[in-house]
């Protein structure tokens, strides 16, 4: 964290994002901080290939998010969506293991034609975000143009992320988690021309409430990542995705525990201080944790509570209004 | 052509088709030959590649219409079908001068889920027939496994065949046609072994009435494949595809003109007698055309006559049936 007290209110506030909360928080945020530009880095982790389609998971339940398009009932996805193809895909024996709804494809296609035309996958977002009328003041980023693949070592087998998280809906045990082409990888031109632009006073990095080990580390981890990040920071706040115990939804519980992680909001700012020393600011705990704080407060980590249960738009702006508070806030 | 009578009931009747005359035929000869297989070979010259899939136009034309699930009033694509995607792809900004219905997109992604999976493209064409419910007495096999794209040269530039035909609707004035990767390429080893067990009688193979620079000869240019014919035909069985000096449908005449033919069922027979010497043993026209056949025929070559214009299934089976009957009468 820099010093000083220079506005930053021209400088975009940067959000980590992976899977679904860093989704509705991107959201919150992008109406909270209408005043505001907004910068969501995404997590490429989970792209992966699938019919011939690079698909990316993460950085469309962003975009969809963000533009106001995302089917809110199951949180990925597009709404008013149809299943045309899907629904023939399956009569004609192709892979229904993944589901691809006729919009969502439709995105898929679109972006597959700006990549074989020899387009970035930045630009791509970028101007898929556009055609989504994404508003203005909100980028979507993914965290790098090259590719990172997230593969889980079970006990069977390793295989590709989404197959493990939607074929095999997590059950098999966790034993490792490896990110591919992590170790070639660099962080995006367009984060690195954001973040060099941000002046002296610094801006404010959103950890988002995301798994560490699935959505996180896959950009954290990218070479040269963590550096730019501190550089440019003012303040870094991350927020836990544990909240009473357990991972808000589905099994992120589970691969938490499974990869070693004491699933708890102590045990997850623990782990994060440990695995990125002086890089996390500010800790934010769902309220329902507030009496874990005690030891982590008395070791002089700032620990902040509130409700960051982001059940509709509304909470999750609010949850965004009050983060935009801590930032603005320093100490 | 071979002598002897023996019985090729068991041979497939051999096809080989492009564009929508040929899967017509296709279709045709699939009701006509319910007693005799079909092989029907397809053009793989105007395969591309779009939104990251492999399309196929002239293989699907054929599956669809051998499977009776194609639209007929177009003459491609599927019946019933729905565009959800594509009107979305629009919106996205993607590329929209190629229609992409949701049923047939299902079968693209199909195929490249199983392309990707590392399956050749002829065991690929097999399972899509499967579960499209083609015959079980139809094989629809494309020419090749190799990559073979057909190019236009014109004026301005060179281009895939499809932007040329679909974007450009055949407006430049052609130069030139180049069949990309068919220097390295070989007949399907399907093919080879299908016509490598016709017995010492042979079998009958027929030309569809399809452009002979567009369909036909990204089909015979492929190396070794003339001689693959040659050695396993009974009878090979040309059909005109210029009628009353036009072609049937679109701008064929006008492509074929531009490339040097004389646009008629002589100037047709001619060129094709010129380009592959000997391939050809019955050459038919439609009967329109009947009264340009004296001067052909007194040079010894076979010309035979009827209703070639098939603007409906029944007249589509009754041109096979004249057609097997050619087959089979011999001389």
């Amino acid at each position: 964290m820099r010093e000083g007290s220079g506005t930053t209110s021209d400088s975009p506030l940067v959000l980590l994002s992976g899977g679904g909360g860093g989704a509705r928080l991107a959201a919150g945020l992008s109406q909270s901080s209408a005043e505001r530009p907004l910068l969501v880095v995404t997590n490429t982790g989970d792209d992966f290939e699938h019919c011939g389609l690079t698909i990316c998971p993460d950085t469309d339940s962003v975009l969809y998010a963000v533009s106001k398009t995302i089917d809110r009932q199951r949180g990925w996805g597009r709404g008013e969506e149809s299943w045309a193809v899907f629904g023939e895909l399956k009569n004609l024996g192709g892979p229904d293991w993944f589901q691809l709804g006729d919009k969502d494809l439709a995105l898929h296609l679109a972006r597959a034609a700006m990549l074989s035309a020899g387009q970035g996958l930045a630009s791509v977002t970028q101007a898929l975000g556009y055609r989504l009328d994404v508003p203005s003041s909100v980028s979507v980023l993914p965290a790098t143009e090259s590719p990172v693949r997230t593969h889980v070592v079970t006990e069977q087998e390793t295989m590709a992320f989404q197959e493990y998280f939607v074929a095999h809906r997590c059950a098999p045990v966790l034993h490792d988690v490896v990110y591919e082409g992590i170790d070639s990888a660099s962080p995006a031109e367009q984060l690195r021309d954001a973040l060099g632009h941000v002046g002296a006073a610094g801006t404010d990095i959103v950890l988002g409430p995301s798994n560490p080990f699935l959505s996180l580390a896959p950009i954290l981890a990218i070479p040269g990542m963590q550096e730019l990040l501190r550089h440019a920071a003012r303040r870094v706040v991350a927020v836990s995705p544990i909240i009473g115990g357990q991972a808000l939804k589905g099994p992120a519980g589970k691969i938490m525990s499974e990869l070693g992680l004491d699933v708890s909001a102590e045990g997850w700012t623990r782990f994060m201080s440990e695995q990125y020393p002086g890089l996390v600011d500010v800790w934010v705990w769902d309220e329902t944790d507030q009496a874990l704080a005690g030891d982590l407060r008395s070791e002089g980590m700032d620990i902040r509570t509130t409700q960051t249960v982001m059940s509709d738009p509304s909470r999750a702006r609010a949850f965004g209004d009050w983060l935009l508070g801590v930032c603005d806030s320093g100490h």
